[in-house]
Protein backbone atom coordinates (compact mmCIF):
# COMPACT_ATOMS: atom_id res chain seq x y z
CA UNK A 1 0.00 0.00 0.00
CA UNK A 2 1.26 3.33 -1.00
CA UNK A 3 0.67 5.01 2.24
CA UNK A 4 3.23 7.63 3.65
CA UNK A 5 2.29 7.05 7.09
CA UNK A 6 2.78 3.21 7.02
CA UNK A 7 5.71 4.30 5.32
CA UNK A 8 6.79 5.89 8.44
CA UNK A 9 5.75 3.21 10.79
CA UNK A 10 8.02 1.06 8.91
CA UNK A 11 10.63 3.51 9.31
CA UNK A 12 11.04 3.42 5.52
CA UNK A 13 10.89 7.03 6.00
CA UNK A 14 12.74 9.35 8.35
CA UNK A 15 10.31 11.66 10.30
CA UNK A 16 11.03 13.57 13.63
CA UNK A 17 10.01 10.77 15.95
CA UNK A 18 8.79 11.96 19.55
CA UNK A 19 7.02 8.86 20.56
CA UNK A 20 6.45 5.27 19.88
CA UNK A 21 4.65 2.09 21.80
CA UNK A 22 3.87 -1.23 20.76
CA UNK A 23 0.64 0.61 18.73
CA UNK A 24 1.31 4.00 18.28
CA UNK A 25 3.76 6.60 17.15
CA UNK A 26 3.47 10.97 17.55
CA UNK A 27 6.19 12.25 15.03
CA UNK A 28 6.42 15.92 14.21
CA UNK A 29 4.17 17.60 11.07
CA UNK A 30 6.39 18.49 8.65
CA UNK A 31 3.81 20.63 7.46
CA UNK A 32 3.06 22.45 10.97
CA UNK A 33 0.26 25.46 11.19
CA UNK A 34 2.63 26.49 14.17
CA UNK A 35 6.61 24.64 14.97
CA UNK A 36 5.82 21.98 17.50
CA UNK A 37 2.89 20.92 15.82
CA UNK A 38 2.51 17.21 16.34
CA UNK A 39 0.89 14.24 14.60
CA UNK A 40 -0.04 10.62 16.76
CA UNK A 41 -0.70 7.99 14.56
CA UNK A 42 -1.91 4.35 14.91
CA UNK A 43 0.53 1.92 13.61
CA UNK A 44 -2.26 -0.14 11.94
CA UNK A 45 -3.36 1.13 8.79
CA UNK A 46 -6.72 2.40 10.23
CA UNK A 47 -8.48 5.24 7.43
CA UNK A 48 -10.56 7.34 9.48
CA UNK A 49 -12.74 7.14 13.05
CA UNK A 50 -15.73 5.73 11.30
CA UNK A 51 -12.57 2.28 11.09
CA UNK A 52 -11.21 2.80 14.36
CA UNK A 53 -12.03 0.30 17.30
CA UNK A 54 -13.04 1.49 20.94
CA UNK A 55 -9.70 -0.16 22.10
CA UNK A 56 -7.20 1.70 19.52
CA UNK A 57 -9.23 4.86 19.87
CA UNK A 58 -8.67 4.65 24.00
CA UNK A 59 -5.08 4.34 23.05
CA UNK A 60 -4.55 7.07 20.73
CA UNK A 61 -6.19 9.48 23.08
CA UNK A 62 -3.68 8.88 25.87
CA UNK A 63 -1.01 9.18 23.71
CA UNK A 64 -2.30 12.38 22.22
CA UNK A 65 -2.55 13.41 26.05
CA UNK A 66 0.60 12.80 27.09
CA UNK A 67 2.17 14.83 23.61
CA UNK A 68 -0.27 17.31 24.55
CA UNK A 69 1.41 17.50 28.04
CA UNK A 70 4.81 17.90 26.81
CA UNK A 71 4.21 20.84 24.56
CA UNK A 72 2.52 22.78 26.93
CA UNK A 73 5.41 22.26 29.26
CA UNK A 74 7.97 22.80 26.72
CA UNK A 75 7.03 25.60 24.22
CA UNK A 76 4.53 27.02 26.42
CA UNK A 77 1.91 27.79 24.26
CA UNK A 78 -1.28 29.98 24.94
CA UNK A 79 -3.38 26.98 23.65
CA UNK A 80 -3.40 23.65 22.47
CA UNK A 81 -5.67 22.25 19.60
CA UNK A 82 -6.36 18.68 19.41
CA UNK A 83 -7.60 17.81 15.95
CA UNK A 84 -8.81 15.09 13.99
CA UNK A 85 -9.89 15.46 10.49
CA UNK A 86 -11.86 12.72 8.41
CA UNK A 87 -12.57 12.77 4.70
CA UNK A 88 -12.19 15.57 1.97
CA UNK A 89 -14.29 17.61 3.31
CA UNK A 90 -12.43 18.45 6.65
CA UNK A 91 -9.30 18.85 4.96
CA UNK A 92 -8.02 15.32 5.30
CA UNK A 93 -5.07 14.75 3.02
CA UNK A 94 -3.65 11.75 4.28
CA UNK A 95 -5.60 8.57 4.08
CA UNK A 96 -4.56 6.99 7.94
CA UNK A 97 -6.05 8.15 10.68
CA UNK A 98 -4.10 11.25 12.50
CA UNK A 99 -4.83 13.21 15.42
CA UNK A 100 -3.08 16.96 15.23
CA UNK A 101 -1.42 18.41 18.43
CA UNK A 102 -1.67 21.60 17.63
CA UNK A 103 0.09 24.86 19.50
CA UNK A 104 -1.29 28.15 19.51
CA UNK A 105 0.20 31.56 20.00
CA UNK A 106 -1.91 34.62 20.87
CA UNK A 107 -1.78 36.43 17.44
CA UNK A 108 -0.36 33.21 15.38
CA UNK A 109 -1.74 33.30 11.35
CA UNK A 110 -3.12 29.21 12.10
CA UNK A 111 -6.69 29.29 10.32
CA UNK A 112 -8.95 27.51 13.05
CA UNK A 113 -11.33 30.15 14.09
CA UNK A 114 -15.14 30.07 15.19
CA UNK A 115 -17.91 30.86 12.35
CA UNK A 116 -21.06 32.31 13.51
CA UNK A 117 -23.50 30.43 11.68
CA UNK A 118 -27.37 31.08 12.78
CA UNK A 119 -30.12 28.42 12.62
CA UNK A 120 -33.57 28.59 14.27
CA UNK A 121 -34.97 26.13 16.87
CA UNK A 122 -36.67 24.07 14.41
CA UNK A 123 -33.50 23.43 12.75
CA UNK A 124 -31.84 22.19 15.97
CA UNK A 125 -34.86 19.98 16.85
CA UNK A 126 -35.12 18.26 13.39
CA UNK A 127 -31.25 17.64 13.20
CA UNK A 128 -31.41 16.38 16.46
CA UNK A 129 -34.22 13.85 15.93
CA UNK A 130 -31.86 12.85 12.35
CA UNK A 131 -28.66 11.92 14.72
CA UNK A 132 -30.27 10.40 17.64
CA UNK A 133 -31.79 7.58 15.30
CA UNK A 134 -28.46 6.08 14.54
CA UNK A 135 -26.96 6.49 18.22
CA UNK A 136 -26.54 3.03 19.14
CA UNK B 1 -19.19 27.08 40.47
CA UNK B 2 -20.87 28.90 37.68
CA UNK B 3 -19.83 26.14 34.94
CA UNK B 4 -23.06 26.12 32.02
CA UNK B 5 -22.05 22.76 30.80
CA UNK B 6 -22.14 21.73 34.68
CA UNK B 7 -25.42 22.83 35.13
CA UNK B 8 -26.22 21.42 31.25
CA UNK B 9 -24.97 18.30 32.72
CA UNK B 10 -27.18 18.57 35.81
CA UNK B 11 -30.46 20.01 33.61
CA UNK B 12 -30.76 23.14 35.16
CA UNK B 13 -30.03 24.52 32.28
CA UNK B 14 -32.08 22.68 29.21
CA UNK B 15 -30.24 21.72 25.87
CA UNK B 16 -30.30 19.19 22.69
CA UNK B 17 -29.23 16.25 24.25
CA UNK B 18 -28.18 13.39 21.73
CA UNK B 19 -26.39 10.83 24.11
CA UNK B 20 -25.88 10.30 27.91
CA UNK B 21 -24.39 7.83 29.92
CA UNK B 22 -23.01 7.41 33.55
CA UNK B 23 -19.64 9.67 32.60
CA UNK B 24 -20.73 12.11 29.46
CA UNK B 25 -23.20 13.73 27.58
CA UNK B 26 -23.41 14.95 23.93
CA UNK B 27 -25.35 17.40 23.01
CA UNK B 28 -25.88 19.96 20.13
CA UNK B 29 -23.44 23.04 20.06
CA UNK B 30 -25.87 26.12 20.04
CA UNK B 31 -23.13 28.07 18.52
CA UNK B 32 -22.14 25.64 15.69
CA UNK B 33 -19.91 25.91 12.65
CA UNK B 34 -22.50 24.16 10.76
CA UNK B 35 -25.87 22.44 11.63
CA UNK B 36 -25.00 19.18 13.35
CA UNK B 37 -22.07 20.82 15.25
CA UNK B 38 -21.53 18.33 18.58
CA UNK B 39 -20.27 18.46 21.33
CA UNK B 40 -19.28 15.60 24.26
CA UNK B 41 -18.38 16.49 27.55
CA UNK B 42 -17.69 14.59 30.90
CA UNK B 43 -19.77 14.69 33.53
CA UNK B 44 -17.11 15.61 36.15
CA UNK B 45 -15.78 18.97 36.19
CA UNK B 46 -12.42 18.81 34.27
CA UNK B 47 -11.09 21.78 32.90
CA UNK B 48 -9.06 21.11 30.10
CA UNK B 49 -6.34 17.79 28.25
CA UNK B 50 -4.04 18.43 31.14
CA UNK B 51 -6.84 18.11 33.79
CA UNK B 52 -8.14 14.68 32.05
CA UNK B 53 -7.21 11.56 33.46
CA UNK B 54 -6.73 8.23 30.12
CA UNK B 55 -9.58 6.26 31.53
CA UNK B 56 -12.21 9.10 31.20
CA UNK B 57 -10.31 10.19 27.72
CA UNK B 58 -10.77 6.85 26.98
CA UNK B 59 -14.60 6.69 27.29
CA UNK B 60 -15.09 10.65 25.95
CA UNK B 61 -13.45 9.49 22.74
CA UNK B 62 -15.50 6.37 22.28
CA UNK B 63 -18.54 8.79 22.82
CA UNK B 64 -16.90 11.18 20.47
CA UNK B 65 -16.37 8.27 17.72
CA UNK B 66 -20.50 6.95 18.20
CA UNK B 67 -21.44 10.87 17.41
CA UNK B 68 -19.14 11.02 14.62
CA UNK B 69 -20.65 7.55 13.07
CA UNK B 70 -24.09 8.89 13.53
CA UNK B 71 -23.62 12.33 12.17
CA UNK B 72 -22.01 10.80 9.06
CA UNK B 73 -25.03 8.12 8.41
CA UNK B 74 -28.15 10.86 9.08
CA UNK B 75 -26.35 13.72 7.92
CA UNK B 76 -24.47 12.81 5.36
CA UNK B 77 -21.43 15.37 5.34
CA UNK B 78 -18.39 15.55 3.12
CA UNK B 79 -16.10 15.39 6.09
CA UNK B 80 -15.98 15.44 9.82
CA UNK B 81 -13.70 17.65 12.35
CA UNK B 82 -12.94 16.32 16.05
CA UNK B 83 -11.67 19.49 17.80
CA UNK B 84 -10.67 20.06 21.41
CA UNK B 85 -9.34 23.18 22.43
CA UNK B 86 -7.51 23.76 25.39
CA UNK B 87 -6.99 27.51 27.04
CA UNK B 88 -7.64 30.72 25.48
CA UNK B 89 -4.41 30.89 22.73
CA UNK B 90 -6.69 27.80 21.38
CA UNK B 91 -10.23 29.79 21.48
CA UNK B 92 -11.43 27.27 24.80
CA UNK B 93 -14.29 29.62 25.49
CA UNK B 94 -15.80 27.08 27.95
CA UNK B 95 -13.58 26.04 30.81
CA UNK B 96 -15.10 22.42 30.77
CA UNK B 97 -13.31 19.86 28.95
CA UNK B 98 -15.16 19.53 25.77
CA UNK B 99 -14.91 17.41 22.13
CA UNK B 100 -16.27 19.18 19.30
CA UNK B 101 -17.47 16.69 16.34
CA UNK B 102 -17.85 19.07 13.42
CA UNK B 103 -19.34 18.01 9.94
CA UNK B 104 -18.51 19.85 7.46
CA UNK B 105 -19.66 20.37 3.39
CA UNK B 106 -17.73 21.22 0.25
CA UNK B 107 -17.72 25.01 -0.02
CA UNK B 108 -19.04 25.64 3.51
CA UNK B 109 -18.18 28.96 5.61
CA UNK B 110 -16.27 26.58 8.29
CA UNK B 111 -13.15 28.32 9.18
CA UNK B 112 -10.98 25.52 9.89
CA UNK B 113 -8.24 25.84 7.07
CA UNK B 114 -4.28 24.71 6.92
CA UNK B 115 -1.88 27.52 6.98
CA UNK B 116 1.68 26.94 5.31
CA UNK B 117 3.76 27.97 7.89
CA UNK B 118 7.53 27.47 6.42
CA UNK B 119 10.28 26.34 8.85
CA UNK B 120 13.67 24.68 8.72
CA UNK B 121 15.41 21.08 9.56
CA UNK B 122 16.89 23.11 12.43
CA UNK B 123 13.39 24.08 14.18
CA UNK B 124 12.13 20.92 13.85
CA UNK B 125 15.45 19.24 15.26
CA UNK B 126 15.66 21.75 18.20
CA UNK B 127 12.09 21.25 18.67
CA UNK B 128 11.84 17.74 19.28
CA UNK B 129 14.84 17.50 21.60
CA UNK B 130 12.44 20.38 23.61
CA UNK B 131 9.28 18.31 23.75
CA UNK B 132 11.13 14.84 23.98
CA UNK B 133 12.44 16.08 27.43
CA UNK B 134 8.72 16.26 29.02
CA UNK B 135 7.20 13.14 27.18
CA UNK B 136 7.36 10.45 30.54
Amino acid sequence: MDCIFCKIVNNEIDSYKLYEDDDCIAILDVFPNNIGHSLVIPKRHVQNIFELDDELAGKLIKVASKIANAIQKSLKPDGIHLLQNNNKGANQTVNHFHMHVIPRYFGDTVEIKWVNNKFDAEDFSSTLAKIKEYIQ
